[in-house]
């Protein structure tokens, strides 16, 4: 096999773990602080959680280690999409139980959860994980999107785990991910199958994020990729002095990657979701918005520009989810068939005219044809119009465009509008971590097998304090029932991790609010260039602009 | 202005000179080599430089500086698409300038050839030039499309010399602006002007490249960007298993950019446009041929894959590029009214069956449909077909998914296919330089003012043994009409220096093909990651594989 530079010297490199972590496993003693509650419906959540509910939060010190002698057996699932530093989560679990006791055992369940349901594995070696630390992808086990969810398949779970000996199972995943884990750990629980469960917060969206989780692993790395990218195009905007560019980011229906990159390079427009649902923003409005960057740009000689779009933006605009709804409406079963017979996109259009409102046919009259012809055209199994493969940046920079000739009719604007396209997002999920998301990785799973020793079930690896070198991180685990609500899914209420999403009065977007106007007109680009791991600390350990403004600093 | 952590630690770095040009300015002398002549069509190229062709190919070395005292007053311009490392040609220019004499004086023409013309010039200090140490861009004063070539300009230019008692001129471009330079130095020496003229060789498309000039500055910054962002997507596929990820890279006619970041990234496909012309490929061909890597990567559960395409292939497929003529032809003067005249899509596609010929109208009827309205509704102001705005990652995919549902009907096809696509060009165009660009540009700068002290006209700057450490680097200079050739542009025989295409018995080329058949098939991928400027050798300071190849390391 062959492989870069890069990875060769990546493969040598040492994650740093939280200072406590660090005097070897014989001196990391538990601390127990305060039992804890959810952070809301908390009668409802302890009922369903009758075995894991309020167990207290856990912080790991330098001590005597008291943990049992007891020979473990962990399993270890990665869920969902992939996000930098995946790798060093297993690592940092190996490493631990293999220091603790080399008769240790991890097995690593193939494509996600599925894998431990078809008891699909591979027990790892020294010499099998050596070749991926420090290394980005998920490829070392591969994951999966199955939900583990359902009493069958957590029996099955619990069939396969005593058919090995399985003494815990480690979640990699998301919030989704991390929910069905308590769920899974509950069942472990009621039914004395003697097996733990333990969560590590996973996903480059950043939304698995609360008063205990300060952010999700990945993340560091991808908005670090996205604002290389990002930088590099502002710096041609720039050069080139002659296009728009329209830069929509992955992050689902969270802004918090759009946010970040536009702290770490400034660019003239960055849409937040979250505020264009507060103020319940119209297409127009928001392509004006941007089309006034545009104008007063262009009268002070600049025709040029960086938008970024967040991936779930139009999501989140009033008008355009009911025009959405009603499409979905109008395709519903046979009519489907009826629609896709006609002959022409004219007579479609016609159809479509017919049945929509008013209101949502003003939204659907001023979309450029490309994207009126994919939410017909394009829709998933069941028919419904396919709103992630909506290419919003085109989207807005076909509105803006629209703006913009309405602008020169009445003599407000006399400038040219070049607009480019692009989307970030698979770029930046693989990536080899940044140092920040090796450590911290490494640490969270490292620290995930001191909660196994020490007996812990239905808890989350934390690791806190991370704006600090890691000499002063804290680590330690915290009730995952802890960080539950409950909340409306498929017509059900559900427990279920409170998605994070972007406050508008939380300091990374009162910055951002601060500078964006002044971003809007100058040419204030900041230029991050590529990840670097080697080198001063200022530029190789730093983690984001959004943890040092959430932390004040 | 606030600049990101690495841009505050790049502009310390030193650049690297070539060992004979570190001694200070005093220890530098000039070697004078054998006279040269144009690579071909000597007699003609002879008579239209009859006062710069034939001179000495000239090399530095460590010995007393001969050269005259002589005040110099020097101007330099950016010459088209940006290249990572146009600044620190500047800067090297700039701090040999300076060593030499500090009343020397040095102009950035603004905007590119036009602020020559025009006279828009800023003059460098040492306050603004150090913001631009080894950063990237050509922000420092603009890049610009004007190409220098009528006797007209070349007056307008000797007269702005002339005003500000300019000696030299210093022009940073590609093939064309170097030709360009070649003739206005003779312009120059012709009327006696006084004035010198030494180019530089820029491009990321990698296609100024010959038996003198070893690679253009850029071009292993921006295949660096690529492969680092082309290897995080392989590494998605690999973990995700479920896309294949089409990816179409800049770098105009010439195959040079997709073939290095294949050979640094190892993909499953790798399209090389000067092979799809050699053997004359049709698309329907190329489909096939990625099909085939599709169905058998399928055939071992390998539903994923990645696959390069270089920018310009489709004008490489000759039957493509008679489609294309045909539709120019079809759409000339008034039938273009007639055309968009008809109401619907139907209408129109009648209409084009009716105009083109039989051969060209199969090839049109099976490209996909946004495809086939491309070409039709998106055309320049001369009507013509937009090549280089056809979405061919799209286009490729389409034709393998068709093939794909004709396998699966005859049985010999199984998978699933789910395509993913990118584009890559302005991410890499203006990234920090990697230490290699920074140094080599820094030298070629350096270098230059070498030459115009000594009082060389017409000249390359001209920097070789580029795949060895720096200490080992040749510098000189080699007459510009050396590289040159008569061609025939716009219906006249023109002296231009040759572009460089993909050499098919070339190293790069043959390395590639030795290897491709198992990357097909395998999944070998390798993860450059991104461009690091510190830490270990291996990593910061090595250059192109292609270069490496060439040279025969």
């Amino acid at each position: 096999m062959s492989i870069s530079p890069l990875q060769k010297e990546r493969l040598q490199y040492s994650p740093k773990l939280p200072g406590m972590l660090r005097n070897g496993i014989a001196e990391i003693c538990v601390k127990e602080g305060e039992e804890t509650k959810s952070v809301a419906d908390q009668e409802k959540i302890k009922a369903l959680f009758p075995n894991t509910y309020g167990k207290r939060e856990i912080t790991f010190e330098k001590g005597q280690n008291t943990s049992a002698a007891k020979k473990q057996v962990v399993g270890v699932i990665l869920s969902g999409g992939q996000a930098p530093g995946g790798h060093n989560v297993v690592c940092g679990l190996y490493d631990a139980l293999k220091a603790t006791d080399r008769e240790n055992v991890l097995y690593g369940f193939k494509n996600g959860p599925s894998g431990l349901l078809n008891d699909d594995y591979v027990e790892f070696t020294d010499e099998f994980i050596d070749q991926y630390r420090n290394t980005g992808g998920f490829d070392i086990i591969g994951s999966g999107r199955t939900k583990l969810e359902t009493e069958e398949q957590f029996a099955v779970a619990a069939e396969v785990c005593k058919k090995h000996g399985i003494t815990a199972i480690v979640i990699i995943g998301g919030d989704d991910s991390n929910t069905n884990a308590a769920v899974l750990a509950e069942f472990f629980a009621a039914h004395n199958t003697g097996v733990q469960v333990i969560g590590c917060p996973k996903t480059i969206d950043g939304d698995l994020k609360n008063e205990d989780i300060e952010c999700s692993f990945g993340f560091d790395t991808a908005t670090k990729t996205y604002s290389e990218l990002i930088g590099n195009i502002e710096r041609d905007a720039n050069s080139a002095k002659k296009y728009w560019h329209f830069i929509k980011v992955m992050g689902r229906s969270a802004s918090h990657v759009a946010l970040e990159c536009a702290l770490e390079t400034q660019p003239n427009i960055c849409l937040v979701s979250e505020e264009v649902a507060e103020k319940k923003m119209s297409l127009s409005e928001i392509a004006d918005y941007i089309a006034d960057s545009v104008a007063n740009r262009a009268a002070n000689g600049m025709n040029f520009g960086v938008a970024i779009i967040p991936e779930g933006v139009v999501e989140f605009v009033p008008e355009f989810s009911v025009l959405i709804a009603e499409i979905n409406e109008l395709l519903a079963g046979a009519k489907a068939d009826e629609f896709n017979a006609l002959p022409t996109w004219k007579d479609k259009y016609a159809f479509i005219e017919n049945g929509l409102t008013k209101e949502s046919m003003a939204v659907f009259a001023i979309l450029p044809e490309t994207i009126q012809q994919q939410l017909f055209l394009e829709r998933d199994p069941h028919g419904n119009v396919q709103v992630s493969l909506i290419e919003s940046e085109k989207l807005f920079s076909a509105l803006v465009k629209a703006k913009l000739e309405e602008r020169k009719q009445t003599g407000t604007y006399s400038g040219k509008f070049s607009p480019l396209h692009h989307f970030f997002g698979y770029e930046g999920r693989c990536a080899f971590p940044s140092n920040f998301d090796a450590d911290y990785c490494y640490s969270l799973g490292y620290n995930a097998f001191m909660l196994i020793q020490y007996g812990y079930n239905g808890y989350l690896s934390k690791i806190s304090n991370l704006s600090k070198p890691a000499e002063e991180w804290v680590a330690g685990g915290m009730p995952i029932t802890k960080m539950m609500n409950m909340e409306r899914r498929h017509g059900e209420d559900k427990p279920v991790i409170r998605k994070a999403l972007v406050e508008l009065d939380g300091k990374p977007f009162k910055f951002f609010e601060a500078h964006r106007a002044e971003w809007a007109v100058e040419t204030a680009y900041t230029y991050p260039g590529a990840i670097q791991y080697y080198g001063p600390a200022s530029v190789c350990d730093i983690t984001t602009r959004t943890l040092a403004l959430e932390k004040g600093e």
